[in-house]
């Protein structure tokens, strides 16, 4: 029989009734003839209601107790959305991250999932009951301790007991329709995607979208799970993340998926660079030494007078701080002149398997931009995207200019799309 | 070094502010010299919360769901009492009833400790930190499912875990100063019992007391775990009970420990039973096929001229409408004419190990209540109690004259004690 491995996030069970609509899900798709194991969130905003009471108690809580804190907002879930099933007349057992087999490193906030022993789950549904799962969280498998998986956790569940028990889809439900070409709050006319490869979904993952989390997707792809990303408000098909769009469907495609943006970023530029040999190593060094992912990086031609270079570089706003920290140690070893940090900065990128083949779409997106009035600080390209930094009150323009380029406006507004999804 | 069991109920960690207060108290007993272990309820009224979520989503949630559901909130409260621990610079760690061995039957929502193998939390205090647990839940021997223990559960850990670590003491804090001779709201010149013996704090919970709950004082008295029911809100101690109390002690113990009283009980009477051999075994034998429990039982003389007796029984008022449906099963089986149910009734004991030696307890009782002008509906006794049914109305008076007369008033209103303890 076919499995499938459902995930909802917190909006989808955020009260009583929402729970009651997605019991109704559940079954159905148990009537339909599958095997169903289902993952779910914390109920909508109660992560945020558990960490604020333990700020009252404490500015610091220690890792491993805000993880057994934290983790029991999956477990309220997880038990109302068994009850739920159960009054429809269906079985369902609700099981920990611990009982389900999710086993971890310690790293208590951002355990990393290191296997999964699903003999429980597996046993479950063996027996006719549809099983559900705690997202988030896991046990480490040294100390036995809880552990929850940090950010994109629930969907991480998801995807890894979907590979597990070798799943024949994923389904990540939120209260958003699906993949879109752009954020629709910025680009109204932008479409739902049907299909796209992991690859493009990584590249999104990674320029900003936040609809899936890269990690999640990256887990899909290494065991080829199929993702159905999709809302849990309606009926209607989202988006299908899958290795990779047929050829027959090639032909329909766009050579252009979708355009990504993140506000998230800030620019640090090193200024006055000595032009030698293992400086840059040096500078990225130090950052990595202190837990800093590193994004974009622009080096430029050195001043042949000065035998000087400036180095630029993007990074989560969140670590700004921590990286101008770690720079200022390592200034006079490395000699540069100064530094300098700008957080009003945002992405922007393109992505599409489609560019491989199709010479030109790097000046096309340039010059969209530039027709809009709008400089271009910084670009980085892979094969499947192409990434530029703008100011920050720039991003809705170079979203809107690029999109349109493409040819990527619908004809009509399909759909109200709501925020970011959750955990 | 001694090993203190400490528990603190909801009302004592209900909000930010009182687990903080907790935390200091735990400390200061670590700083005393003794290694400790806290066991801990639920926040406040977080389980009725709970309860009321399930309700939204099922009039019938299934035990082993309800179970999940019910135990995240001992896991928020021991969290955060770890991290308030750590803020005061002492290490803490906090475990599930799984975690720490507290092994049940499988009976969700009134589960029975098996067995105690708590590995871990001897482990983390050989290492110098505060252990806290879960209170009122553990795991199921076969299955492994999540369990609760049911009323008074989390009292009963704590007995359970001292009696597994050979705690030299387990101290039950909650939102009352101790055990006092009456209910302090009916009679306010009732005193706090400075010591008792486990059997008489047997029959006091048996008789309607709700400071202790039965079960865990029978795991105290099995294995010798001396109790201290004191109030987490002051300094004062709080009434000791143990195996015995000494005979130096003994002479300045008065005869009579106190007076309970219970409210929560209604009288049925079997009308025009034949008085045959087995028709009694008959009647009680279908109210245990019913799971309910009978607590006062009495037969009439029966009238020589009919051959028929009545027999009255008291129970829990909430098994009335379960015990009257029991019994007309077997009403043309057994012959008897009619049933008259009461829960306008009330019971109201009076306890002490000193009347094993004092003639005219009984008598003394029955004339104060009489004095009172109160009618007593039922009796019964055992070595260390006399109970007696009075009508509901009456309970106050009866037991304010019960107190007067075997000398349990104090000269001075003690302290000003709030309403009974959680689970």
């Amino acid at each position: 029989m076919a499995l499938i491995v459902q995930k909802y996030g917190g909006s989808s069970v955020a009260d009583a009734e929402a729970i009651k609509r997605v019991a109704q899900r559940i079954v159905a798709q148990k009537k339909a003839g599958y095997d169903v194991v289902v993952v779910v969130s914390a109920m909508g905003d109660s992560t945020d209601e558990l960490l604020d009471l333990a700020e009252q108690v404490t500015p610091l809580p220690p890792g491993r107790e805000l993880d057994m804190l934290l983790t029991s907002g999956e477990r309220i879930s997880m038990a109302l959305v068994a009850m739920a099933i159960g009054s429809l007349g269906y079985e369902a057992r609700s099981f920990t991250g611990s009982q389900a087999g999710v086993i971890t490193t310690a790293a208590h906030g951002n355990a990393k999932i290191i296997d999964v022993t699903p003999g429980r789950i597996q046993e479950a549904v063996d027996e006719g009951a549809i099983a559900i799962v705690a997202g988030f969280q896991g046990v480490s498998e040294d100390s036995k301790d809880i552990t929850t998986l940090g950010r994109g956790g629930s969907d991480t569940t998801a995807v890894a007991l979907a590979a597990a028990l070798n799943a024949d889809a994923c389904e990540i439900y939120s209260d958003v329709d699906g993949v879109f070409t752009a954020d629709p709050r910025i680009v109204p006319s932008a479409r739902r995607i049907p299909k796209v490869s992991y690859e493009e979904m990584l590249e999104m993952a990674a320029s900003g979208s936040k609809i899936l989390h890269l990690r999640c997707v990256e887990y899909a792809r290494r065991y080829g799970i199929p993702l159905h990303v999709r809302s849990s408000f309606s009926q209607k098909p989202g988006t299908w993340v899958v290795s990779e769009v047929e050829e027959s469907e090639g032909m329909e495609q766009p050579i252009i998926s979708g355009v990504a943006h993140d506000r998230s970023e800030a620019k640090i530029t090193v200024v006055g660079v000595p032009d030698q040999v293992g400086v840059a190593a040096k500078i990225f060094s130090s950052l990595a030494e202190s837990e800093i992912n590193v994004d974009m990086i622009v080096q430029n031609v050195s001043a042949a007078s000065t035998a000087r270079t400036d180095i630029s570089f993007t990074l989560p706003a969140a670590d700004g701080q921590n990286a101008l920290t770690a720079l200022k140690k390592v200034q006079d070893d490395i000699g540069f002149e100064s530094l300098r940090y700008d957080d009003q900065i945002g992405k922007v990128s393109l992505i599409g398997a489609g560019m491989r083949s199709y010479p030109g779409v790097t000046s096309r997106l340039f010059d969209a931009i530039a027709a809009a009035g709008i400089n271009i600080e910084m670009i980085s390209t892979s094969e499947i995207r192409i990434s530029v930094v703008v100011e920050q009150d720039a991003i809705d323009g170079a979203v809107a200019a690029a999109h349109t380029a493409f040819e990527l406006d619908s004809d009509q507004v399909e759909a109200v799309v709501y925020g970011g999804t959750g955990r």
